[in-house]
Order: structure tokens, then C-alpha cells, then sequence
């Protein structure tokens, strides 16, 4: 009997080990302690299963989960780039590519093919599920940053255009679920969790 | 608009992040970092995804995956039992099913039923879906220990007979996983990563 193919599962299965260093900016809840990547696409994959009735069209929720599972892996390559950081935003649409072929590329043929195609659907946000997904993935860092009094919004001095802007992608997910985090979003003004947009220059 | 719903749903998902803080007897790849219960089961969650096809019956992959992203939640109350811990084994049923009617019963009733009955199929053992998931569960820390030279097993002088009980537990989820990892046993043992079982007295 030949454990080849096994063999080549598992040499994937070593490699994503490393998301678990993957640090994010963010914290966990009332946390002082940051989150690794590992640990949250696990928390956004329980999150899909329980709020995919909140999706703005049907979605099927198998496929939310894997890419949520999925979507991150890149990052053991190109790191986890900060969602409000604008000045790497783009470079790294290419290196997170590069990323992918190499660590799908582990796989036998057949499932690096497939976990590409869910990762490049995830990307894209043209389906339902990948609308959805990124909604839940903007969604735990509101959740996270309210239980720390502003968490990375407040470190790193966010204003709330910038917020509006970027967690907004929320609402092409889920109108109700951007909703709820809106108020948590204008609370959060209030509270001076999150910046003032500067008054322009008179 | 009422946010009731989204807002129970929540407290279960707030509730959860503490199995961030749930560590494992056993350590990342090549690590002394001892592994937590959420990072756990997102790797074996991707685990199953890979592996499916060497389950021995056919398996619905979509309900591995969510069995195996909810099967230690109850160790939020419960906390993390050690394989190789024969005293613990016992009691802990009992308390884990408390942990899990707590836990799941955050959620709105619904959800809390179906949550429940996935994790009571786990538990019980007599589907494909609920044995392929045991079956990788016991299959990681063998991963991990051996790239640990020993890893949990070195550290609690585990013996060789224990080891096959325990692990054994994957032929029934998969025999060609099994025969794999027992090739690893077997080799540990030549490397001392694992006690030879004592002779009995004469
Ligand atoms: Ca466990």
C-alpha cells in the first residue's frame, strides 16, 4: 500500500500549522491578548453557521464556512495586512496570489485546484457566500474592538470615515447585520473609540 | 427593526472566544507553543477537508467539518482532558454534557436543539461522519508529537499499549490513516518517544 498521496495531504496539513503565528491587530474579547489567524477563521466559521440567516440572499452556508476557513492561509506568506492600513492594500493583491499557489499548491492536483477556485471566489466577492464571508470577516473586528474600549481602532488612531468605509462592506453581506454594527460603529464615535473625520481647512 | 435575535446569537459567539484560552496537553509542529482548543479545531476542521477521502465509508465532509469546528466547546467549562488521563475519562461525560446543554443553549432554541444533536453525534460514535471526525482528532497529536520527538507522549511517560488503544480509535474512522499513523507509532517507539510497555512480573 502507498501512503503518497497522504503524504502530500499532510505536507499541506504541516505547512498551516504556521497561521497559528499569524498575529492579527486586533485583540481577543476583553483581551488584552492578540489574535492568530488560526484561531480566527475558526471563530468566523462558527459565526457563518450561526448568522447565515442574516445573509442578504440565500446562501449556502458549507461553502461560507470553508472559504472563512481557508481565506487567511495566504497571509503565512504575505502576513496579515491591517484593513485600515492604506498604503499596503494593493501590493498585496499579488503577493497574497503568489501565496496561494505556492501553499494549494502542496496539495495533489486536483484539491489544489479546488481550494484555489474557493480562495479566488472568496477574493472576488462576486457570489453570494463571498459577499457574505467578507461581512463576517469585517464584522468580529467591531465586535472585538466595542469589548476593548476601541481596540485597534483607537491604537491606531482610525477616524470614522475610515471605519464607515471599510466595515461598511458589511452591508453588500448582510443589510441587517451592518445595521446592528453601524449603531455599535456611532457608539463607538460617541465614545471616542473612534476619531472625529477632521473638519476640512477653512 | 429588532436586533433581539442577532443579539442572542452573539452571546453565544461572544461566549465562545474563550476556547481560545483552552491550551492542549500537546504542541504546534516543531514547537514548544502548546496548542489551544480553537486553533485545534480549526486544523482539524481543514484536516477533514483534505482527508475525506480516505474515510472508510463515504462521509458528508460539510458535517465533519462543523462536528469537528464545535467538538470541544463544552471544554469551556470542562476543560482540556488529556487523552492518556485514565482517572478524568469517566466523570467527564457528564460534565461535558452540562458544559454543551449551557453553552449551545445560548443560542436561540433552534439552533441550540441543532448544535446540541451535532455534537451528541460526535459524542456517540455510530455515524461515518462522527467516527471520520474521532478519527482525525486522534490523528493530529500523533502528527504533532512526532514532529516533537515525543512531544505528549514523551512528556507523561505514555506506554505503547496505550498509545494503540487510544489512537487505535482511527481504524474505525479510517483504516489507511490508521495504518499510516501506526507505522509512526511503531517508529516512535524505536526512538524512545514512547515507553515499551513494562514486562509483567515474574
Ligand atoms: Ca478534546
Amino acid at each position: 500500500m502507498s501512503f503518497d498521496k497522504l503524504l502530500q495531504q499532510l505536507s499541506f496539513i504541516q505547512e498551516i500549522d504556521k497561521l497559528k503565528y499569524i498575529k492579527r491587530k486586533t485583540r481577543l474579547f476583553n483581551s488584552d491578548r492578540h489574535e492568530n489567524d488560526a484561531e480566527h477563521s475558526w471563530h468566523l466559521a462558527l459565526m457563518a453557521m450561526v448568522l447565515a440567516e442574516h445573509a442578504n440572499e440565500p446562501v449556502d452556508v458549507s461553502k461560507v464556512v470553508k472559504m472563512l476557513l481557508i481565506h487567511d492561509i495566504v497571509e503565512i506568506d504575505s502576513g496579515d495586512v491591517f484593513l485600515f492600513d492604506t498604503l499596503l492594500n494593493h501590493d498585496d493583491a499579488t503577493a497574497e496570489h503568489k501565496a496561494a499557489l505556492r501553499i494549494f499548491g502542496l496539495l495533489p492536483e486536483e484539491q489544489s485546484k479546488e481550494f484555489l477556485t474557493i480562495w479566488e471566489e472568496f477574493e472576488a466577492r462576486e457570489t453570494p457566500e463571498s459577499r457574505f464571508a467578507h461581512a463576517i470577516d469585517r464584522f468580529e473586528p467591531v465586535l472585538q474592538n466595542v469589548s476593548n474600549q476601541g481596540g485597534s481602532w483607537k491604537e491606531f488612531n482610525v477616524d470614522y470615515e475610515k471605519v464607515i468605509k471599510k466595515v461598511g462592506v458589511i452591508d453588500k453581506g448582510s443589510n441587517h447585520i451592518w445595521d446592528f454594527a453601524k449603531t455599535m460603529i456611532d457608539d463607538s464615535l460617541e465614545k471616542g473609540y473612534i476619531q472625529k473625520p477632521e473638519l476640512p481647512q477653512e
